[in-house]
C-alpha cells in the first residue's frame, strides 16, 4: 500500500541542502510504493503544527533549479524536540500528524541534533505501534558530523572561504606598501575548525596566505599570534589571518564575548574579527581591515562546489533508496575510497553512532604552532571544493506555489 | 622615435584593475611608437624610486590572464601628490625618471585623485620641457567620478552585493520562523551610496529583500529606522538591510565612530554593521546576525560582471589609443548610449572636469523614505551586472617575474 513521505530541514541552512531536497522529491517520484512527499513547513515544526507543503503541487523545473538555490526552500528551524521522558506529548502528536496523513517515510535532513531526533522518532513510532521508517540526511557546513567522511553544505563553504581568502590576499598584497598591512577574515564553526582549517588550501595561490588559521580547537595564545603577525609583516610585508568564530582564550572563553564593553555596559556583539583588529591596532599599530563572512558563505550557492552538490544529492537520492528497501533508523554517509583520484559512495550507517556527537579537527590536521595546517589536512580538504561551478545564468530565484495539505486535527498547543 | 610607456596603478584596487593593465600593455605591444611598458612597483611610488617593472619581461599568457586577476597585480599605493608649490621636487623627480627612461607616455590607473595627478604631470611636463602624454584611466569601485557613465571596477562590487544579498536573504527566509529574524550586510563607499543603492537590484529575485537601503547621502534617522525594521519584521517575517559604510547621523558624525568606547577607553573600531545590531538587539529585541564584506567585496574576480571586465579593458586600450593620437590630459570614459539594451562607447575627457569632483547619488535614484532605490536608479544599475562571469577554471593565481628596469639615478630621498 503506498504510503506518503514527509521531509523537513533542520538548522543552520547550507548552499546545497536543496539539493538534498530536490533529489528526495524526484526519486521518491520514480517509486509505486511512495505517494506524495510533503514538507514541512519550518521543519519539523511543520509536522508539529499539521503545516504541510504539498510539494507534487510544484513544476519538475521548480525542483529540478533546488539543485541551485541557496537556504532552505521550505523552510528550516531551530527546534531540538525534548528527550521522550521529557516530552511524550510532542512524540505523540508527530506520530498523530504522520498517521492523519498517511505518512510512512520521514526524512530529517539536518545535523546530529536531527540524526538524535529521527532516531527518537524511529523508536517511539515503533512503540506507539505506527511504525515509520525514519532516514536522517546530513546537511551541516560544520562538517561536525561522525562517521561520515564529510558533510553536505562543508565542501561548498569550504570553497568560498578558500576563494575569498585568495581574492582579499591579492588584494592586500597590492596595497601593503603604503596602506593595510594585515586582513582578518573571520568565518564560522564555533566547534570545530572544519571551515577555518579548509582556508589552508589557499595557500596553493600566490601570494601564499594565509599565513595564520585561528582554530577553535587551538587556546588562542596572544602572545604567540601577535609574535606571528609582526614576524609575517616583517618578512612578507602583510598577513593574512582567517579566524575562527570560536576561538577561544586560556579560561575557555570565547574571545568574542570576552570583557570590553561599550559606553551603555553593553557587552560589545560577537565578532571575533573587530576585537583582533583592536588588538593590532593596540598592539602593533599595523593598518588592518577585517570581514565577517557570515551568512554568505554558508548560502553562496553562486560558488558552492560541484561535489559538495552532488553528495548532498546523492544523499537525498539514497536515503528514499534505503527506506524503500526497509532500512530504519540509518542515515546515507559518505565514504572516501581514494583522495587522488577522488573516490567516495553513499552508503548507510546506523543514527545510533551519529547522534549528539560532535567530530572536531584530527590532532593531525594542526601544524605543530597550532597556527597551520598540515599536509594530511590538504589531502582531505582538496577534493571537497572540486567540481563543477553551478550553472547559474543569473542569480535571480521565484517563489515555490507551497501549497498547504488541507488540516485533518486540532491545532497543536 | 620610440618612447616607453609608464603605467601605475593607484589607490584601493578592484577586481578588474588588472584588465586595464593587460589592455594598455597589449594594445601598446601593437604601435611602433611605444618600446616598453614599464609598470611602476607600488603606484607612482615606483616612479619616484625609479622601480620600474619590465612588463615585457611577462608572458603573454601572463599578461592575459590579468584579464581575470584581481588585485593590483603590480602593487598600487595610497600617496597623495602634493601640488606643485607644495612640492615641486616631486614632479621634477618624476619628470627626472621619466627622462632616464626615455618614457613619453604617461598612463595612471586610479580615481579623482589620480586624475588630478595626471592632470598636474601633464602640466609641469610641459613647463619642464620634457612633454609628456598624460592618460588617466578610470577605476574605482565607488563609483563617484565625474563625466563618466560609470566606473571599471564599480559593476562587479555591485555584482557582489546584489548577488549576496540575494543568497543571504533566502538563507535568512528559511531560518526566521524560529531564528533570525534580521540581517544586516555592511558594504563600502564611505561618500558616496552607489555600492549600497546598487542592492535594490536584488529585490527582483525571491525573496524582495533587501528592504531597507542605508545611504551615506541620507542622514540616519534611528527612530524611523527602527520603525522599519519592526515593521518589515512583522508583515514579512524578517528584514534584511544593506548599511553602507559611511553613514551618519544628524550631527554629521560616522555611525561607525559614534560613542561607545571598549573597557580600555578605546573607541570601537568601524563597523556600521555591529553598531546597528547592537541597536536592534537593544531597542527591538530582535535576533540579528551581520556581515562586513569588506575587501572580498572588491576583490571578488570570481563574481565580477562581464560588462564591468569589458569597460575595464576597453578604457585601458582606448588610452593608449589617445595617447598615441596625440591627446594629453584626458581621461577615457564610459559613454552610455542606451540602457536598453545596453549600449555604450568609449570617449575621452577633460581632466579638468575630473580631477578632485566627486560625483555622489541623484535625489532622483532615492525613494522618498530615504531607505530605498527608484526605477530610474534600477534602470542605470541593472546592465552595469550583466555579461559573462569570468572563465576561471580555479582560482589558483601564479607570481609574476616581476623583473625590474636597472636604476640609472640616484636613490630618492
Amino acid at each position: 500500500m503506498k504510503k506518503n513521505a514527509f521531509y523537513a530541514q533542520s538548522g543552520g541552512v547550507t548552499s546545497v541542502i536543496n539539493a538534498s531536497a530536490s533529489a528526495v522529491i524526484l526519486e521518491a517520484k520514480k517509486s509505486s510504493k511512495i505517494g506524495k512527499v510533503y514538507a514541512g513547513k519550518n521543519g519539523i515544526l511543520g509536522a508539529l503544527r499539521e503545516e504541510l507543503i504539498d510539494t507534487s503541487k510544484e513544476s519538475k523545473a521548480f525542483i529540478e533549479s533546488l539543485k541551485f538555490r541557496p537556504g532552505g526552500v521550505f523552510g528550516s528551524c531551530r527546534y531540538k524536540l525534548k528527550s521522550i521522558e521529557e516530552n511524550l506529548k510532542e512524540y505523540e502528536r508527530l506520530i498523530e500528524v504522520f498517521k492523519a496523513h498517511n505518512i510512512g517515510y520521514f526524512f530529517y535532513n539536518g545535523g546530529n541534533d536531527s540524526a538524535d531526533t529521527a532516531l527518537k522518532i524511529s523508536q517511539i513510532s515503533n512503540k506507539l505501534g505506527y511504525p515509520l521508517q525514519c532516514i536522517a540526511i546530513p546537511k551541516t557546513v560544520d562538517n561536525d558530523l561522525a562517521v561520515t567522511d564529510s558533510c553536505p553544505g562543508f565542501g561548498s563553504v569550504a570553497k568560498y572561504v578558500v576563494t575569498s581568502t585568495i581574492e582579499a590576499a591579492l588584494d592586500v598584497e597590492s596595497m601593503h606598501e603604503s596602506s593595510t598591512k594585515v586582513f582578518i577574515l573571520e568565518v564560522m564553526g564555533r566547534h570545530a575548525g572544519w571551515i577555518t582549517g579548509a582556508s589552508c588550501l589557499a595557500q596553493d595561490s600566490h601570494p601564499g596566505a594565509p599565513h595564520i588559521i585561528l582554530l577553535p580547537e587551538v587556546t588562542f595564545n596572544q602572545k604567540k599570534f601577535l609574535n606571528k603577525v609582526k614576524e609575517t609583516v616583517q618578512k612578507q610585508g602583510f598577513c593574512v589571518i582567517v579566524a575562527s568564530e570560536g576561538i577561544k582564550n586560556s579560561k575557555g572563553k570565547f574571545i568574542a564575548e570576552s570583557d570590553s564593553k561599550d559606553a551603555f555596559g553593553h557587552s560589545q556583539l560577537g565578532g571575533v574579527a573587530p576585537r583582533l583588529s583592536d588588538l593590532i591596532n593596540t598592539k602593533l599599530n599595523l593598518k588592518n581591515h577585517w570581514a565577517v563572512a557570515d551568512y554568505l558563505q554558508r548560502s553562496a550557492s553562486h560558488l558552492s562546489s560541484g561535489i559538495d552538490r552532488a553528495h548532498a544529492y546523492e544523499v537525498g537520492k539514497k536515503a528514499v533508496q534505503f527506506a524503500l528497501q526497509g532500512l530504519n533508523g540509518v542515515m546515507p554517509i559518505i565514504k572516501r575510497k581514494s583522495s587522488l583520484p577522488y573516490k567516495w559512495e553513499v552508503v548507510a550507517a546506523p543514527l545510533t553512532k551519529i547522534a549528539n556527537v560532535e567530530k572536531k579537527l584530527p590532532a593531525g590536521f594542526i601544524s605543530k604552532d597550532g597556527m597551520g595546517m598540515t599536509k594530511k589536512a590538504r589531502g582531505y580538504f582538496q577534493p571537497l571544493i572540486e567540481g563543477k561551478l553551478p550553472e547559474i545564468k543569473n542569480t535571480q530565484y521565484k517563489a515555490g506555489k507551497m501549497e498547504m495539505v488541507t488540516k485533518k486535527l486540532h491545532a497543536w498547543r
